[in-house]
């Protein structure tokens, strides 16, 4: 948590990973932001994994440091609750539906400078998510064994979190515009756009019209440079990458590959140096002596000489790994012992990826229960009345947790 | 391009993927991104894929709408015009070291209020490329087939990508600090830092710690809920989600599964109305229903019917594929043909992955040539007369191109 955003408020209206990432970004960079939703939650409040008392672990780290308004969304008085908080507050974001009840056309009619963030499936309004989304685009066919040619799906949902930090990035970039010229506007993100503008940016789209061919599926190896995993004499796997000329001159010096890559040079008439793109035609030959070289070293071994010549590499590690790793965890200054989770689970919790030196980094807040602050914001966003709160709790169209 | 960020500046020093992609959604959005390079290009303008004449693909596609001025960063010289380039902007974003000439003490001795975006590796300033940081959270490790143990490597970069849009997004939100506080600061944001706060974030973090166990790996299937690839009758795989309950009961009509879920539920004791993770935990009997009824089926035919259902589903395709779908991109308004790439090559350009419905949405630019702009970045922004650019492009200082 940073305090760069103490003057922005954002109502948010979500579910499942994207448009709550956009939400959590803000919150931990200082925002204040409303998180929106159906009394008792909405259809991710119990998204796995989940604890034995059915609390969401995936939830309540999406939704750290939001407030939570909980409102009977299926009623016309909370819908139009939610329209008032987004109004005055002046900035949404969501992923419901471009012409539902938030349409940002409805809000605007009565807040003119009206800023809505909407993160959609397709642009058209068609439903689709990060799985399908990526189905489309193409990555899961290049990606798995080389002895396979099913699909594979990435675990992490990329699109989705690619989407919410770019949702973020809009709505400040909105905003800003708004303070320049008084104009609000919606910025509208489908995830297919997010996808395929990412092929695009990665220069795919340009080599799939140059070369009219597929891209062969290259396992575990980096395109266009050498970079592969490779198994230490001890069996330990590490990721390693020789992405420039320093890297590959260190990779030669540091496995003593210095006499086989000049005979393998005699062999094929070429020079490596100063070549990334040769290097990677004539990987096979080049992995065959590296994976020859790091399998008969200890893991030990090899990561001391790979340092000692500033080469890129890491040990592949299990999640259980990487969560007991105290360079990722236990010591890295982003995370926090927190115990007042709703799950009532004490654990490290994140906060902002980003480090500010010279700044205070304030510790990770919780998330909210359902409802918890909807006495709150009622009275300070909308003005109502002790009285008028109670009427609504009573009538079942707002909640309290 | 949308000009939303008219009045922005940035400075960027960069190279690969993810402070390129930064410099690139703001100016996408409007920024003016001065991108610096050495005179010839740096270690990524080589990038593959390449056309014939060994143009990058990749480096034109990630730098496009930028300007470029290119300095002998090698020499005292190039390296003090660009320390005054990136105080007089008072925006860098870089992932150079953060001790090198860049260091942000060293510009704020120039510039109080410096706001500079550092992207690194790990916190302590050792290198970690996605690939190193990909391997040390775990997400290879539950990637891949089922019927295989081994890694999978993602191979669109997740994380490069994350971390520039987020990026993006911290320099908006330092940007605004500064013209409310007059403060400037330095935003760190390493690649591992990203990786494990988002592992935090998904609550795998607090899974791993709350199970004490690895994730088993659910091949293509999504966690917690009931989604996977499937298989027509005339072959054709896609990928199919059911994650909320309206979906779930909608995979059941479509298909007219009504009579086997049933049997199956009287079998197991179970009900699996209302409980998303219910039907993950009998997720192989399910899938095997699923795929029996999908097997028996052409596409055409599956897909009416879960459209009819609003189910969620997609069909794999290539990148070949998607390149020629006009969804993605020949009827895509993110995309439009550009002739002036620096390759010489025409193709569709993406823009911004955003679209504003209210604001004109200005054609996508191209990538500037190495030195483009460095006459007009050193006459516009430090004052230099046009015999002392000379002297420096005589001195070999300066690359104009």
């Amino acid at each position: 948590m940073y305090n760069l955003l103490p003057d922005l408020s954002v109502v948010e209206v979500s579910s499942f990973v994207a448009s709550p990432t956009a939400g959590l970004y803000l919150a931990q960079m200082g925002a204040s932001v409303i998180r929106v939703d159906q009394i008792g939650g909405g259809q991710d409040f119990k998204r796995w994994p989940v604890t034995a008392n059915n609390d969401s672990l995936s939830w309540e780290n999406l939704n750290r440091a939001k407030q939570s308004l909980a409102l009977d969304l299926a009623r016309p008085e909370g819908r139009e609750l939610l329209v008032e908080l987004a109004q005055r507050t002046g900035n949404l974001v969501t992923n419901l539906p471009a012409k539902g009840f938030l349409a940002h056309d409805r809000l605007a009619a009565g807040r003119t400078d009206m800023v809505t963030v909407r993160i959609m499936g397709w642009p058209d309004g068609s439903v689709a998510l990060d799985y399908t989304a990526n189905a489309a685009v193409g990555y899961p066919g290049l990606t798995g064994p080389l002895d396979d040619e099913a699909p594979v799906n990435h675990v992490m949902p990329a699109w989705d979190l690619l989407t919410g930090a770019y949702a973020a990035f809009a709505m400040l970039a909105a905003v800003r515009r708004r303070e320049a010229t008084g104009l609000g506007g919606e910025v509208r993100l489908p995830l297919t756009d997010v996808a395929i503008g990412t092929v695009a940016n990665m220069g795919r789209v340009a080599e799939v019209l140059y070369t009219g061919a597929e891209r062969e599926r290259l396992g575990n190896a980096v395109f266009g440079t050498i970079g592969r995993d490779f198994v230490t004499r001890d069996g330990v796997r590490l990721m390693l990458v020789a992405i420039n000329e320093r890297q590959w001159e260190g990779l030669v010096a540091a496995l003593g590959l210095g006499e086989r890559i000049t005979a393998l040079e005699s062999a094929l008439g070429v020079t490596f140096a100063g070549d990334d793109g040769l290097r990677f035609t004539h990987r096979a030959s080049i992995f065959a002596i590296v994976e020859q070289a790091i399998g008969a070293l200890d893991h030990s071994d090899v990561a001391a000489r790979l340092d000692a010549h500033s080469v890129v590499h890491g040990r592949y590690q299990s999640m259980v790994d990487a969560v007991r790793d105290p360079r990722l965890v236990g010591s890295n200054p982003i995370f926090a012992e927190l115990a007042t989770n709703p799950s009532g689970f004490a654990y490290p919790a994140a906060g902002a990826f980003a480090t500010i030196p010279h700044a205070e980094r304030l510790p990770p807040a919780p998330a909210p229960r359902n409802g918890e602050h909807s006495e709150a914001v009622l009275s300070e966003r909308l003005g109502l009345d002790s009285g008028a709160i109670a009427r609504l709790v009573d009538a079942g169209v707002v909640g309290v947790g």
